[in-house]
């Protein structure tokens, strides 16, 4: 446990999630990186900040592409070096991976990751298509399939090997909306019940509209120094203390298997390695639920529970708030909402709330070792952090 | 000069740049790695590059993003971390600088960079409209200016302030189609004369044809390793010595003047900072010349002349092959092509091979010292670095 860390984080900023009408990704940014500079008076953002590093996944949303530089302009960071980083849904994720290299290389001692997506303004079928440039262009996208098809054939292999059910799927859902009601900055405020996830509209067989994650803009940030500098800003900082990444295959139909991501095992492993962590110490985790099925094969991928056992974990409640390993408190993508690019980094949001006992109705009691899982696509990005409070 | 170099590259590859009929981003960017992995026979592509970081910058032409892992399996580099970057036109040049903090950071030995972009398959209209992405979208792509506008103003600003000519712009463009008959990879292979630049078609005034650069497909990388295990990879390694990068306002409308790139100037004065070198220490550049008037503000905001004085240095010759300091010996963007998001390590690509002796009839005599400059959109981005021979 007495890892060296990579980085500390020494601050944190989150927009609110939502629909957030007449608001432009840099608007949206900076709510969060304003957050950010308020939650550390010690720190002064034109001088200390010395980079950007930014995830966002679509130009086309706004018709804008080249937005390091413009939303460093809107934070007031310019003329430091500022560069956006794609890597689909774990733009951030990777974004916060370039601002760990960032500052051991040297380099520079405090440095900015975050992200940002504004979706709700485009109909759901352009946010369908601009989704669907995460998955491979001739092999996937040109032949019709959309990524909630894409993850109902991972769900429906893993149900067909593993006995997974519809309603574990479903208590995912049900799971991540009651903690989003928790999270005033979530997108959804509202209960579900089983039956009402069950019996929702079906979107690609087995996965129904309470399975898929939301269409949301938001934005999220991290300021991270080196770990020597860090009680200069904050009493409070979190640690970064492992960081795996890695890639897979674009499309689905080159992978060995559909039951897990192979990426997020090879991240994880990395991530665990690096840190001294185990599965079992983790106290908290935010994983990616872009839609239901994939945040029970993160419990898998990610070595909470045994390779095909993720359906029995959620049955079990063991992943809600109070159980053994809770899962998503924030609400997770399901019900705090998914602004792509941002996502990354407001799972690490959540993670230095947490640790830092900011973290309210929500808060994970004595949680000191926090874990974040980034996927990008239908996986062929994924990326691991591990946390530990001070 | 004894600078402690940041890292090394081991080896360098290029696509044949032109247009590229029936090919896509992953076949070009292989194109590349494969001349980089022939290079370098010591280096185990497989088991020593442990990540990519690769420019891209637009979505759109493919209709594909997430480009990141599928450029890494299509150069056998899975489950390596494999990232996109994004900074328009810059963004190959922001990849080189996430490479050097990578291997500084010590997380990783040996990684590659690189940039790549398919562009020839799309008509003209559909190229500039992708290409303004880069540009502001409410205050310059909405009110229905594109590059060649913005690079025009800032071309006529110059004139008027400084006394340059019509005729300084064309002299750039005819040394550039020089240069570029003397390489093999450029995509135009013609020499052009001076009245012909000068009667070519207006596009946007004093903007005319042949001050334009080229919508080109190609692909570029290199491989980066840490200085002390460069020499186990080759014997020939070009050491990078110097890295700057900064970030201005994207929009041309917010800036303080139009006739230099502010972010240009302070990436330049952090890059020769770092590495002790001067401007008349520099024996070779490739410089960011996406119009001619870019290439007139390079000489200045690098310190080749002073301010103002960029139509006499190229008036006078000194920029030429044989001239005090030669500029774009590759061709340029004018003449070897644009491929977007290749283009900053394409021109780390000629600096390798000028450092090294292998630049063949265009090989700059004596090569030490090198620098490339890269320019993302109009200025909002810019990265500059200084490269040493061994």
């Amino acid at each position: 446990m007495a890892t060296k860390p990579l980085v500390s984080i020494v601050s944190a900023g989150l927009s609110k999630f939502g629909r957030r009408e007449g608001l432009m990704c840099r608007e949206l940014f900076a709510e969060a990186t304003k957050e950010a500079f308020e939650r550390c008076p010690n720190l002064d953002p034109i001088q200390d900040v010395e980079a950007l590093f930014v995830g966002q996944m679509g130009e086309s949303y706004e018709h804008q592409g080249h937005t390091g530089p413009t939303l460093a302009d809107w934070s007031g960071l310019l003329p430091k070096p500022a560069i956006r980083i794609e890597s689909a849904c774990a733009s951030s994720g990777s974004a916060l991976r370039t601002g760990i290299y960032a500052i051991l290389s040297g380099l520079h001692k405090v440095v900015m990751v975050g992200g940002v997506e504004k979706m709700t303004h485009r109909t759901t079928a352009e946010v369908t298509e601009y989704l669907a440039m995460a998955s491979d262009f001739p092999f996937e996208q040109w032949n019709g399939i959309t990524f909630p098809g894409l993850y109902a054939l991972m769900a429906t292999a893993h149900m067909h090997k593993y006995g997974t059910t519809e309603e574990n799927l479903a208590q995912v859902a049900v799971k991540n909306h009651h903690n989003g009601t928790l999270n005033p900055k979530a997108h959804m405020q509202k209960e579900i019940t089983l039956e009402k996830a069950l019996t929702s509209k079906m979107v690609a067989s087995p996965l129904k509209l309470y399975d898929c994650s939301l269409i949301t803009d938001g934005a999220s940030c991290l300021i991270l120094t080196a770990p020597e500098i860090a009680k200069q800003y904050t009493d409070t900082p979190v640690h970064i203390i492992g960081s795996g990444q890695a890639s897979d295959t674009i499309g689905l139909y080159e992978r060995e298997e559909l039951t897990s991501l192979k990426a997020a095992k090879v991240a994880a492993k990395q991530a665990y390695k690096m840190s001294g962590v185990t599965p079992k110490d983790v106290d908290v985790a935010e994983v990616h639920d872009c839609f239901t099925i994939a945040e029970i094969l993160a419990y898998e991928d990610l070595g909470f529970c045994e390779t095909g056992k993720g359906g029995n974990l959620i049955q079990n409640g063991e992943t809600e708030l109070g159980g053994k390993i809770p899962v998503n408190p924030s609400g997770g993508l399901k019900s705090k909402g998914h602004p792509v690019g941002a996502t990354g980094t407001a799972q690490a949001y959540e993670i230095y709330l947490q640790l830092t006992g900011q973290a309210d109705k929500r808060q994970v009691t004595g949680a000191e070792i926090g874990l974040s899982h980034n996927v990008g696509g239908s996986g062929a990005t994924s990326s691991v952090h591990v946390y530990r409070s001070d």
